[in-house]
């Protein structure tokens, strides 16, 4: 079988479809017994690039490092489509009490964080439980001090926490610097207990000037709970210094790469992840994860032969500071009208435990059938509408057809935004158990003889 | 009770024996069940100091805070016993990768390590699975190079992997200096998966030039190994800034505190932990909570009526850097001729798992009336000779009784001598059976009838 696949990798005009191969069932199990191509990704690509800041060099680089590894692989039609975008970098990160008790916190800019001076900021601190507490806080409490807001989030397997949890550092820097204060230090929105501080993008509302916006890591945030506590009636003051800058627009891209159909009349299906990661960590979790499966999975779906649909593979741009790549290829390609199906991977590399479609009636039939490929690998099927992710999000609000194939979100939290997201965090045997769930998924849907579409969005 | 317990408290002169509260069983049970004096040392330490550098000004305020502590607990005899050290202080610390993989990697310099200029420098990476394979190389391959030397430590519950594989750490600067390296860097001596580098002390052997000497994190160490491995054939070029610095003798200082014993002429035992820290954490598990566990025992067997010996309470200053307080209390205190049992708690919170002792054969029923008391809190009796551990180890080899509390060093390593040692590394169930565990044995040693001495040492 092996020379079979390879002589058809060699010559796709003699290609034809193995009928044991192209089982969706033997394709899955293939790869969750042996798929080398997706962990050759993640290791390469967070190795020879390591962190790629949306829109810097390191971005490009992962670029280049894609193009060149699709090409490889033997895909169709690889390419960049670019696209601009503002541009903030990191500076110097120093946070630490003066006193009463004087030691040093770790801490780490938000994205769009605005700056201190070189030589920092010093003020008292002034502690909330939370936003709601610090926008129900006289402004006169807070102006001229740096605030801080802790949170609880916990671990949950569906990553519900993000949402609620997420809300110190997405809209606490807005509504500390509407009250006055000098600067703002949230808990990291996260689940671990290391010193490694958790970053993210914000945005400051229109017309709200930015204010110096950091992470304290979790253990620190913890520490200075504590420092609150014990100091008393003495007031707690911290030197603060963030020197991020903004360093106006630049180039990112998109890049896309194609397993042709062998019905053009039937639409494409559009997989991906996106390349670009914060700059802590390796960004192996968030996304070169995603990248590493869904290019495996069509890897696997194209060297059993072409698929009925097309199978697009794109790999996102600046995601992680504010969806720019995702934006841009719907803008670009929402009006070709080909897409019938899309689906992202961006949850790290755990195992895919559950199952969402947001298909029409008439696509019950497929469901199911994608439902009882899943089940040998442990998957339930779930009563959310898929949403597409942040990248493919657009196209399912529009009314296309999605797939989501939901990790196990138990650990991403410990892990996301991090220094520590680094290549060691991922498990081969799940990232395996990945790539086997899109190939089930990809091989039914992209080869699904009925038309797919999506179900009329709930009023 | 409680009452009565108050009472024997504020006036020490009417203590007396409480039948109940004196059994040594009973003692350990309420420490189980109740003790809080371990946790509010160890929060308040942590929290109000913070980390504790040997020979710095926060290891001055560390004293400071305990002996404020031991006061307000009703401790005997509080006092500071002053000596000199010559005192390293870490500087800035950077690595990156220049080529082939441009990246930025974490790193901590090690303890007496050389400085590189402010700028850093530049040198070709050389890698080695152990410092046998750098001794086995040619001069001529190591000579301007940075090396690189990794390891494969393992947890183990007894901690017995540090030894052997400490040994990139403890020799390899001064291999690699002799070979005439720029400089080297070591896979941290840890545990863990975690981007907090390790840091340690190791000393340049008589004559060595001290050249640059840095720990990776464990993820940074996988990585360079990566990099390493994908680069093939292409030189891998690191830029290193470590800028650390001598700067002369400082006073350090050994905090003591007593529980004076009914009787003089029955010996003291002597107890404690260290109260430096290494500079990176707030020293929580190394070893605020050895001060922690060995204080609440001696404070629960004080409340409880004056024992037969006086219990000492030795907190050592600079452990981390060389055992100076440890050299100086032993030759300060050595001639007195009083000290007839020492045990130290030097190995974090986690429970303790196992006793060994080094008793002359006259005091075996001493060692099965203490192994029954710690019986019911799951340890074991094992086979090794107790040696006090590094504060107290002289005396042990002296020849002077001592038990050993081992510690469960599962994840010992994975948090030490890293910026994660902090508070909520502590399970306090484990701190507290830690406390029971010392006060069963002090109350067993403290009153034993009988004398205590040691066994000839082992030909």
């Amino acid at each position: 079988m092996k020379k079979l696949l390879l002589l058809a990798f060699a010559l796709p005009s003699l290609a034809f479809a193995q009928p044991a191969a192209a089982d969706p069932a033997a394709l899955r199990d293939a790869a969750l017994r042996e798929d080398t191509v997706a962990w050759n990704i993640l290791e390469g690509l967070t190795t020879e690039v390591g962190q790629r800041l949306a829109g810097t060099e390191a971005e490009a680089r992962g670029r280049e490092w894609t193009v060149r590894k699709l090409t490889e692989l033997g895909f169709s039609n690889v390419r960049v489509e670019p696209f601009d975008m503002p541009v903030w970098v990191r500076g110097e990160e120093r946070a630490e009490i003066v006193s009463p008790f004087p030691q040093a916190l770790v801490v780490t800019a938000l994205g769009n964080s605005g700056a201190t001076p070189a030589r920092g900021i010093e003020a008292e601190v002034i502690g909330f439980d939370s936003v709601e507490a610090l926008e129900a806080a006289p402004d006169a409490a807070v102006r001229g001090k740096i605030v801080f807001v802790t949170h609880n989030m916990q671990p949950n397997q569906d990553g519900s926490g993000y949402g609620p949890f997420g809300a110190p550092r997405r809209t606490g820097p807005t509504i500390a610097s509407r009250k006055g204060a000098a600067a703002i230090v949230v808990r990291s929105i996260g689940t671990d207990h290391h010193r490694n501080p958790h970053t993210g993008v914000q945005n400051f509302a229109e017309g709200v000037r930015p204010i110096p916006a950091g992470a304290l890591s979790i253990p620190d945030a913890e520490q200075l709970q504590r420092i609150l506590a014990r100091a008393g009636d003495r007031p707690v003051r911290m030197r603060l210094t963030l020197t991020p800058r903004d360093i106006g627009r630049r180039q990112s891209g998109n890049v896309i790469a194609e397993v042709p159909g062998s019905d053009p009349s039937a639409g494409v299906v559009a997989i991906g992840g996106h390349l670009d990661s914060w700059d802590l960590g390796t960004g192996a979790v968030d996304n070169a994860a995603g990248v590493a499966i869904t290019v495996a999975a069509a890897h696997r779906i194209m060297q059993a032969g072409p698929p009925r649909r097309t199978i697009r593979i794109v790999l996102f741009g600046a995601e992680e500071v504010g969806v720019f790549g995702g934006e841009s290829h719907f803008n670009r390609h929402r009006a070709d009208g080909n897409v019938v199906l899309v689906g992202e991977s961006d949850f790290g590399a755990d195992r895919v435990w559950r199952v969402n479609f947001n298909f029409a009636p008439g696509n019950a039939a497929l469901a199911d059938r994608i439902t009882a490929l899943l089940a040998p690998l442990g998957i339930v099927r779930g009563r959310d509408r898929a949403n597409a992710g942040a990248d493919f999000g657009a196209w399912a609000t529009a009314g296309v057809a999605a797939v989501d194939l939901n990790q196990d979100g138990s650990r991403y939290f410990d892990y996301h935004h991090t220094p520590d997201d680094t290549l060691d965090k991922v498990d081969p045997a799940q990232l395996r158990q990945n790539v086997a769930a899109w190939t089930a998924m990809l091989a039914a849907a992209a080869n699904a003889p009925e038309r797919i579409e999506a179900a009329a969005p709930a009023r």
